[in-house]
């Protein structure tokens, strides 16, 4: 998840002195209708060192009742602490309901700092994932609302602020000797960050990444946060008790002939309603972006182009043999923006390819029978044989796209789709396969110009719609889907690559080329 | 789950005769409303070789619409099968909605038979199951309905039956070295199974054990299993669809204010609801019975109680000691019957600690703190610290006993609390601590006995409530819930003992025993 976040946002000044008030007011207003519903709500800050865990929650609360909430820090175990299971302490501090826990480092410490130091044993890990989600998922089923923030700097940064606090006696004492080993490991330990962000992003409880190299972007995305899911659980709880009461009140009639007395909407979700709206709009340019950081001046010429393909296809081809002998399944989906190039691509891709090893699987609305079964059925059923190579043009993340943004499944559907596909996937990728997904990415004007260029020739009108357009016009929606997508389903053993695509030619001879390493790495590994 | 199974279980010809017509006609009423509603139905038949799958499959299909379900025989993999991913095949042979599909063997080979003969590593045990759970997983929250059933015979019926099978020419192909080889390395096996049972009994798709011996039996418990799931999904599916309907009823004439036209129940329901309560009459003398296991014949004399009870006494105020330097923490749970003798073991067995040493907890009905808090919270709070003793009088397992039987949780919340308690006990013997449960066990005649001596001694008439005469007439009730609760939550590192306490002296020395020895075996494991 890491990897792939840009971590140069900022906030200005002036922005964040015209935000900041109105996401203060709302955080009250959630905290009392919390407290009023029975909301238990547990705040988690985690992540590098220096991040500004301490100052964040510091702002966080101040617009807090202080009654309602509490503030854990959790440092070394104490004497009392360590006599007891790792556990016990965070059991003990969960919220009652109606009240908010803000944890200042957390559970977490067992997979980060103590595996770093060594104290939790590398055999140890399986059964403490084991614990960590277990004590979410029975928390979140027992109705706590569960917002786990995951403060992101780089080597640099966290190097920067470590020596600045180091020159001030006043602060001198807050940077420690393990931070400067985390420091001079950083790449050590971030892989272990990021091992942990992916054992434990679920559904229930699923991590948020605080870009924090800018401490006002910091703050807003935090708030922002917080808001939006306080905001969503409510509405949650809201919708439960009407649907219940709405049963009851149907039953009664239906079995006493009494009337009801109603049990609509009162005036508090209209309001919730308005600030999960709005604060849907603001989350928008406070998102982790990833596509952002692609670089679309990336191209080639012709002659490079025609050169690297050449070889590029004639490697694949010899490739392609040596993965029938090696009985190498391969599977590789491809995603974009409407004309990103996947066809053109894919066309690539096989054109050397003996045509007995390869399948070319598209993608449509799913049919009766396939709409009969569960979402990953159709695709499970096109999964490659052993020496196999089946290419998908479009695939599995339909859900997370296209149902998503059209409504064509649940919330709660789509939001467990993450989890699903990293599942599918590791059994693929376990089974000997080879996955590699890649995203055609372009920007809305060359997005236009494609389009345009279509429409006007009669050869390619065919692949122009309506539907095409009307997609156009939810672009927003779709990269922030795209974005969540590629940060929660890209995987060691199941990698998304953005393909930078507005130069056709650098397009297609990256994704050749990515496919080659990748059999190339896997034969070297056998 | 297995060896705590009473395998002697029978059913006369008269019985399975007079009972199975109305089981066939509902599994045949069942199956039209599971098509209406589109529920997707999977039966899976795992168990030891010759228990009868293939039989009781026969007998269950036969009052089914052929039309609407399928058998999969799940032998040997195919060629084809051989060259994709494990769950391939079975993603493959789910069932589409309103369809019911049949699995003589299942994915469940690849930790039993595959495990057994060593073509499932060790090392991918645990990626097996996770894949095992999550297929599961995902098809419950998509709305498939998964019945489990797991037949089980004994060593000694197994080799009857294969030797039978192959003294006839016509049979004798069915007995393969394989199964030769299991039956000969039974407890060896019966031990993968036990830990597959384990790991893979959860809340949306629970095992059920069939005790097989006796084929009427496993014929009638098939059935009433299968259809007392089948009319409980129907009737969650009925419901949602209800409040969903009323919701949307209510919401129109709050914002339009239009008169629904009503979304009360219809025929059908009440007809489901009629099978399912009758049904849930029927489980009773089905059920696995544990506790009916129990000789409650045992006894000692005084003579006898006083010599044991002095020796183990002494014993474990060494062994108190030993703890507390070596800081091994213990947690011993009492459940039992009212008036089982709970209180008395407890007090022989602390009668000589080191009271530093150890705390009685006694488990109130929870007050308004613990109420606001998930229900293991208070527990929790509880544990004791390494190298001290934690008793409790009375348990967390409350959660699946009263609060199970006088509806204080939903359905859901018990149901899922088997596998929330075993990962606490996990949890608790992972920081090395002791973890025993004692189910204090008395017939009806003897409690009656002790609750009328209870009346009538003047110093013992504080112990007898009017409640206890409440739950004394729930006495079956609370016999299922024990039996389901002894099965799902007896653990390698946290048993169930169960206490024949008819003799107050022979369960108070066993109790004692217990716990000496099992602070005895853990001493010389360190």
């Amino acid at each position: 998840m890491l990897e792939k976040v840009d971590l140069t946002k900022k906030i200005s000044k002036e922005e964040y002195k015209e935000k900041m008030p109105q996401l203060e007011v709302r955080i009250g207003r959630l905290q009392r209708e919390c407290k009023a519903l029975g909301i238990p709500v547990l705040i988690v800050f985690e992540g590098f060192g220096a991040a500004g865990k301490g100052l964040q929650i510091g702002h966080l609360i101040q617009s807090m009742d202080p009654r309602g909430f509490e503030v854990h820090p959790i440092k070394n175990e104490t004497e009392e602490e360590r006599m007891h299971p790792f556990m016990w302490r965070f059991w003990t501090k969960t919220p009652a309901r109606g009240r908010i826990a803000i944890y200042d480092g957390s559970w977490y410490r067992r997979v980060l700092i103590d595996r770093f130091e060594k104290r939790t044993k590398n055999k140890d890990l399986p059964a403490a994932f084991h614990s960590i989600n277990s004590f979410e998922q029975q928390l979140a089923e027992d109705g706590n609302l569960i917002i786990k923030l995951f403060l992101d700097i780089d080597k640099k940064e966290q190097k920067k602020r470590f020596d600045k606090l180091a020159k001030n006696k006043e602060t001198a004492w807050r940077v420690s000797q393990g931070d400067r080993e985390r420091n001079a490991h950083y790449d050590e330990y971030a892989a272990m960050m990021e091992d942990m962000l992916f054992k434990t992003d679920t559904d229930y409880a699923p991590w948020t990444i605080i870009e924090a190299m800018d401490r006002r972007f910091a703050t807003l995305k935090i708030y922002t946060t917080v808001i939006k899911a306080m905001a969503d659980q409510i509405e949650k709880v809201q919708r439960q008790n009407t649907e219940k009461a709405a049963a009851k009140a149907e039953q009664a009639k239906a079995e006493e002939g009494i009337q009801s007395a109603g049990t609509g909407k009162n005036g508090c979700e209209n309001d919730i309603e308005e600030i999960a709206r709005e604060t849907d709009a603001e989350m928008k340019e406070l998102q982790v972006s990833i596509l952002s950081k692609a670089d679309l001046t990336l191209s080639y010429t012709r002659e490079e182009y025609k050169e690297k393909l050449d070889k590029l296809q004639k490697k694949l081809e010899k490739l392609h043999g040596e993965l029938y002998r090696r009985r190498i399944p391969v599977v590789l989906g491809f995603e974009g923006w409407d004309a990103g190039g996947k066809g053109g691509a894919i066309k690539r891709l096989t054109q050397k390819m003996d045509p007995r090893g390869y399948v070319v699987n598209p993608t449509a609305s799913p049919n009766d029978i396939e709409k009969a079964h569960h979402y990953l059925w159709r695709f499970w059923r096109a999964m490659p044989k052993d020496g196999h190579v089946a290419i998908f043009d479009r695939t599995w993340y339909g859900r997370v796209m296209v149902e998503r943004i059209e409504g064509f499944c649940t919330t709660e559907e789509w939001k467990r789709a993450y989890k699903e596909i990293n599942d599918m996937e590791k059994d693929l990728y376990d089974a000997g396969a080879i996955v590699i997904k890649f995203w055609m990415h372009i920007d809305k004007d060359e997005q236009e110009r494609r389009f345009r260029e279509r429409q006007e020739n009669p050869e390619k009108q065919w692949k122009i719609t309506d539907e095409d357009w009307r997609n156009r016009e939810k672009w927003d929606q779709y990269e922030d889907a795209v974005n969540e997508m590629l940060m929660r389903t890209s995987t060691d053993y199941a990698p998304w690559v953005v393909v930078e695509g507005n130069s056709k030619y650098y397009a297609r001879v990256k994704v050749l080329k990515t496919v080659v390493d990748a059999i190339e790495q896997r034969l070297r590994e056998e």
